[in-house]
């Protein structure tokens, strides 16, 4: 089996777009994580969900538990709100890219090593130019395996 | 809002089951991650969905991409076959115990700040005294803040 038969499309966000909006996108979407592509759709970031969690979170309550323990819940529920106007470029700009992605071709050993290594549940696959094809999730992959191998 | 309020029940594993029944019990649960508990019913480890597949991955092929291009799709197929009765316990004992647990009084910050800062898209929520009560995944934290907060 190839990755191209079990990418799936997804929806993506770019550097533009608000931290508010790509949450959003990734909760209703039910992803774990969140593909950010340039203009010409090639992926420039692929983010586990925690990752685009913790561009929700500021850095003050990230690094500081006995801080965040000290936050009473009524403001703990809207935390937030606090995120106004942060793209995703804002805050990718102080990490690393990180383009997880796998050929059209990848077999689902190379998914799982790639997602293993990287501890990304999510991985784009892409065509011979980088262009996004799809997304392969973690969940996807497991039930693949599963459906070849229905002894274990 | 407090962890107890939005914590569910979720299957567990232990050091003792196999690697192959820990990923067979993430895929059909659809879960994020696993919570692996002592003989007390009190966690030991919270593992991210990718630490569960890198158990399910021969260490080789995880650490040299090289050689997962050079598998055929075929063996790439099965590549999980290989592997027999590892436990759980087995590919721990090279782990340093991650316990990524709150309280049932913890607010969704804390929640929030604790799977961003751990990198793990599951919780393990637990009582006074150390015993799993429930899970909270990262999507159930991301619907309940876009529920708290719909105009975003």
């Amino acid at each position: 089996m190839q990755a191209r038969q079990i990418a799936v499309a997804v929806p993506t966000v770019t550097v533009q777009d608000s931290v508010a909006r790509a949450v959003r996108l990734m909760a209703l979407s039910r992803l774990p994580g969140l593909i950010v592509v340039d203009a010409r759709g090639r992926p420039r970031n692929v983010l586990p969900g925690t990752q685009v969690l913790q561009m929700a979170v500021p850095g003050s309550y990230r690094e500081d538990p006995a801080l965040v323990r000290a936050i009473d819940e009524a403001h703990a529920d809207i935390f937030w709100q606090e995120l106004g106007n942060l793209t995703v470029g804002d805050c990718l700009l102080r990490e690393p890219a990180r383009v997880i992605t796998v050929g059209l071709d990848g077999t689902l050993l190379e998914v799982a090593a790639l997602m293993s290594r990287q501890r990304s549940p999510l991985v784009a696959v892409v065509d011979q130019v980088g262009v996004l094809v799809g997304a392969i999730t973690l969940d996807r992959l497991l039930t693949r395996l599963a459906i070849l191998d229905p002894d274990i």
